[in-house]
Parts: structure tokens; C-alpha cells; sequence
């Protein structure tokens, strides 16, 4: 699918919902729609005109022209107002707008741009509900990110980067180092290594504590190549082991496997959350399972759909979303296992590092 | 000035508002005020009471009580709407809200939380304002961020890391791999690194273009050091050189040193942006330098104080800010010298490789 094509998907959806026109001020939805990539823009999309008007500031005059080059570029710092003022002189009458995104402070500015002229309509999620399902190209960059994390994490692996008396800020650069090597263009979001007790925390950031004999060491990660973010979890141990630890972690990866073999189109989210959780909660750490089950991935680590306990609406074909178990002891450890997979017929996984137990 | 004393500023400035609480949305500013670093956070801070309230979900109920141990931690998804509800229940009248953080959507969900028993007063840069000036814990971090990247940029330099034949992204990965062999948690934002006429793109990414003899090679990086980020632009040439390269790199170098000359407390900001800019006004050059001349750096990459032509206000001693003049030459090459620097009376410079010419 082209770019432009997403914006005729856009289009249908402005017409089903009989507004004249949208402004796009989400940066990564300005991204998904235009191609431009800069940290300043808005996008407004006419019903009723193919041409897209692309706001953004005298910084990006060069890249803008480049990255978007079918769309009609206005240079102007308050990007948001000075396109609202365009469609309220274009005549627009009902304009869409990211309700979701835009603060109180920039909506006052809107208003105050376009007078009397237009309504203003919540359009809030619309541009992430076109991009909940991708297309070709988009599951194409995410494999190739999903591919790098793996490769890295092989690496780490086979040169000995998870011995003992290693902190987990070196293990944490090391892995993003052979990312790069890997052709990620950086990490997708910030890399979390956790080793022993640490691994309790779901979202522990890398410290200067040690790895050491008998730790859970837990890294949870991605690549980010072309902006699109893969990501993973895998947890270690570092000999020996402790049974609680054997028992966790099979719990865990039966669990994950409940989780992805519950993945269709079509079924709940909340079912497939509940289909993971049941596995826990019947061991008896229903507690220690604190999160919900996964999410999309895309442009975003986190984007539509959320798979939790309290999630509306049914998986969609074509969507990419992670499948992330966790039980976490406090004080003790933790074990979670993460992968990222396109939701199809069957789904497709596309982080392939192996599941299975490594003492290491 | 610890964690604690920096609440104690906020509390005299809502005291000087007449505001009865503040909810503090915006992760940054709850970082910089409780010390956690989570993803989904709210902190409530009282105007008559030293124990600030935290609220974020399950996934950070460990690291909240070790990241914050002074605050009451609340766990709840949804953070806002809860403090909210706190604030109103505890007797609030007058609470102040980050008007330039909260979508309209949020706001919805704040105001259904309290009904009609609180007044939400906008507070638009309340915290932005505190954090402009910086405790000397800040500076010590931001120095290690700046001297991280001028070792990386030193070794990249010494090991003919900027040789004609090689990728920007090939440079910018080695770049960045020894960011990370110096001590930093990540970069600081995107690298650019721009070479030939992509110079002339102020913002580039760096792409499977190769550096070829006669290019100009811009780069702009940074550091993160415990959350604190270093900004610095260099400009190499590889030879042989063009009269019109060195005309415009000795330009802009002129350009940075008067820039940097003005910094002193009280000055206007607006003034020291036009130190700097009118040297290259004077040259012929104003068209070709289209952004402002710097921004304060700190827990965020861009923060106050901007400055720039439209700038209000005056800089503040303490305060740490870059001075980044640039003159760009649309499909020939541009040049951008950045330096991060603590705003004194004289300022005290903290990214120090050499700005001299050097031809590679």
C-alpha cells in the first residue's frame, strides 16, 4: 500500500463520519500519512482533495519537500493553528481533530485560529485505528527489526555477554551495540537487563548492580530499523538453579504459549489476555502477573491493539501485537517471555530466538 | 538542592499563585520532582503538605517505592483522574494543571473525576520554569553527558571514522557504539550525521549516503547520562577543501563566538540570538540560517529557556543552554557549530572538542 493509498483509507473513514476534513497533529500518525518524519508538523486531509497540506518549520523546508513530495508544504511554526485557519478559508465546515493528542493549551490556539467558522469534532484515534492493521512494507521493516534483535541477542549470547560479574548497564550496552551492528538504526525503546532480584521489577532500568551466580537475568528490548520497533523478552539463568526458578519459568513459557496459540482474528482481546492469564492464575500467581498481556507494535512500541483484561473489540487480521507473560516475585526474581507476531490465520513469529530454558 | 527542596520551590510558587495543589502530568516534571521514572505517572503536590502522592500502575509498584520512597504511592492505570479525585476529596479548591501537557480528551477525564469541587486553573511551565535553572547535581551530570560524547567524537575522529567510502549510518552507529563505551545510557536524541549536500538539511537523518572527498560532514549528537542530555554540533570537511567551505565555516564559527559571548545573566534572549545572527545577516547569509540559535538542555534535549528572535525574557544564571548558529547552502552543503554551555558570568563551556577547521 502506498502512502497515498492510506490517506484514501482515511478519506472513507472522514466521509463515514461526515466530517469535511481532518487535522492530523499526532507526529508519528503525520508520519504514517505523509512520509515526513520531521519533530514539528501537522497534516490536514480534505475529504474531497487528494492533495495534502503538510505544516511544519523553516527547519524542515529541505526534508519536507523530500520525505513528502505529493503534498502542498506550508512553513510556520504554530503548525496546528495556521492549518486550522487554512480549512476554516477552504470552507470547511466539520473538522476532525486528534482530541487525544492536542492539550488544552494548543486547542485554545485552534479555536482562537479559526473563529466561528468550523466545528471542531473528537477524531481521536482514528489515524491509529488505520494503522492497527499493516500493510506489505510495514511487516517487511518490522521483520527486518525483529531480525536484528535476534541476531543481537544470539550474539550477546555466544560471546559470553551474560557471564557473572558483569553489570547490567555493560550487558545493556553491549546488546545495543551489536544491534547497531545488526542494522538497527538504535534501540526501539529503553532497554531494560535485570538480573537477580532486579528481575521482580517488570520495568527495571540497567544499573551498575552485578550479575551473579544463580540470578534470573531478564532483557527485554528491540530494534528500531526504519521506525519501526520490534520487540522481545527473554530470561536467562546463570547457573545454578533454583527449583522455584524451573517452576516459574515454565509456567511462564506455558503461559506464552497459551497466549499465541489463542491469537485469530477475530477473537476478543480481553479472551486472548484472559487465555495466557488463566495459566497463571490457576498456579496460584495470578498476583504476580501485574500487567496485561500484550500490545501492537508498529511506529510505536505501544500502539493499538492493547491485549489486556480490560481491552473492547477483536484482534484484526494483519495486525502485529506481543504476547508478554510475566510472573514476578518481589525481592526474589522474575521471569518474562516476549515475542512479537503478526496475527494471520496462523501468526506468524517474527522474534525467533529460542524459547527454551538457557542456564547459562 | 535535593529531590525534597525542589518541591519546596513549587510549593512557594503555588503559595504565589494562590493555587491550593498542583497535578503535575507531564513524566519529566514528575521525574524531577519525585525521582520516578516510569511510563504512566501523576504526582500531586499540596500546598500544605510535604508528602507528595504518586500515583502510576502495577508494572511500577517496586521501582515506585525505590525511586520515590518519601511520596505515597497510589496504584492506579489511570493516574490523572485519580489524583484528581484526591485532590477534591482532600479539600482542594484551586488546582493548578499542566494546561500544555493535558489533551482535551484528559482533561474530559479530570474533570469527571472532581465534579464541581475543584477549579482546574491552567499552569502552563510552572515545573519547565523550576528546572530552568540547574542544582549542581544537574550540572555534574550534564557535564559527564557532554564529556561522554567528546571522548566518543575524539575516538571516532583517531580511528578514521569519518573516512571518504563509509555510511552515514555506518558513522553514526560507530558514534554511537562509543557513546556507550564512554559511560552513556544511550544518545541523547537522533544522531544526524550529514554528509555532502545533505549538510545543507538542518535536521537529516543519517542515510546510506557516502562520504566522498570534497563533502562537508556535519554531525549533531549527543549523550544521556542518568537522564541527562549533552547536545553538540561539529562540522568536518573532508579535502580537499573549497574556498566557498571554509568562507562559510569560518562564518559560522564568528557566528557561535559571538553567540557564545553574549551569554550572560540578564541579558535578553532575544539579544544574544542576535549577537550571533547578525553576523551572518551581515555576510549575506540570514536566508541560510533558518532556526533559532539555541535552547536549554537538561532532563529533556529542548527545554527553556528557547532562544530565539521571538524569545521573551532573559536568561537566568545556572541556567544550561546551547549556542548552535548554522548556514545552510540548499543541494551544495552546510555547517552548524553547537556547543553546550552553563549560562554564568562567564559562561563555563561543557562540550570541548575543538572547534577549529579540520580537514580530514
Amino acid at each position: 500500500m502506498t502512502i497515498s493509498q492510506r490517506r484514501d483509507r482515511l478519506r472513507q473513514r472522514l466521509a463515514d463520519a461526515e466530517l469535511d476534513a481532518m487535522l492530523v497533529s499526532d507526529l508519528v500518525n503525520v508520519r504514517y500519512l505523509s512520509g515526513f518524519t520531521g519533530s514539528n508538523a501537522a497534516l490536514l486531509i480534505l475529504a474531497e482533495d487528494e492533495t495534502p497540506v503538510l505544516a511544519t518549520d523553516g527547519r524542515y523546508r529541505t526534508q519536507a519537500a523530500h520525505q513528502a513530495p505529493d503534498a502542498e508544504v506550508v512553513i510556520e511554526r504554530a503548525c496546528g493553528p495556521r492549518l486550522a485557519a487554512r480549512a476554516a478559508a477552504a470552507g470547511i465546515r466539520r473538522l476532525g481533530f486528534e482530541s487525544h493528542v492536542v492539550t488544552v493549551d494548543a486547542f485554545t490556539a485552534l479555536t482562537k485560529a479559526v473563529g466561528e467558522a468550523c466545528e471542531f469534532v473528537r477524531a481521536a484515534g482514528t489515524v491509529e485505528g488505520l494503522r492497527e492493521v499493516k500493510d506489505a512494507g510495514e511487516i517487511a521493516l518490522l521483520r527486518l527489526a525483529c531480525e536484528a534483535a535476534d541476531a543481537a541477542l544470539r550474539d550477546l549470547v555466544d560471546q559470553g555477554g551474560l557471564r557473572a560479574g558483569r553489570t547490567e548497564k555493560e550487558v545493556c550496552n553491549e546488546l545495543e551495540s551489536l544491534m547497531l551492528a545488526h542494522g538497527a538504526d538504535g534501540a526501539s525503546f529503553e532497554t531494560i537487563v535485570a538480573t537477580g532480584a532486579n528481575s521482580a521489577i517488570p520495568h527495571h532500568r540497567p544499573t551498575d548492580a552485578v550479575l551473579a551466580a544463580g540470578d534470573f537475568v531478564k532483557i527485554d528490548f528491540g530494534a528500531l530499523v526504519a521506525g519501526y520497533h520490534s520487540d522481545m523478552t527473554r530470561t536467562f539463568v546463570l547457573a545454578p538453579i533454583a527449583d522455584w526458578q524451573r517452576d516459574i519459568y515454565d509456567l511462564v513459557a506455558t503461559a506464552q504459549r497459551a497466549g499465541t496459540d489463542a491469537l485469530e482474528p477475530g477473537v476478543a482481546l480481553k479472551d486472548v489476555d484472559a487465555a495466557s492469564r488463566q495459566v497463571i492464575v490457576e498456579a496460584g500467581y495470578g498476583e504476580n502477573f501485574g500487567h496485561g498481556l500484550g500490545h501492537g507494535v508498529g511506529l510505536q512500541i505501544h500502539e493499538a491493539p492493547g491485549i489486556n483484561a480490560a481491552a473492547a473489540g477483536t484482534l484484526l487480521a494483519g495486525s502485529v501485537v506481543t504476547v508478554e507473560p510475566g510472573v514476578y516475585l518481589p525481592d526474589r526474581g522474575g521471569v518474562r517471555i516476549e515475542d512479537t507476531l503478526v496475527v494471520n490465520k496462523r501468526p506468524e513469529l517474527l522474534t525467533r530466538f529460542p524459547k527454551e530454558l538457557v542456564i547459562i
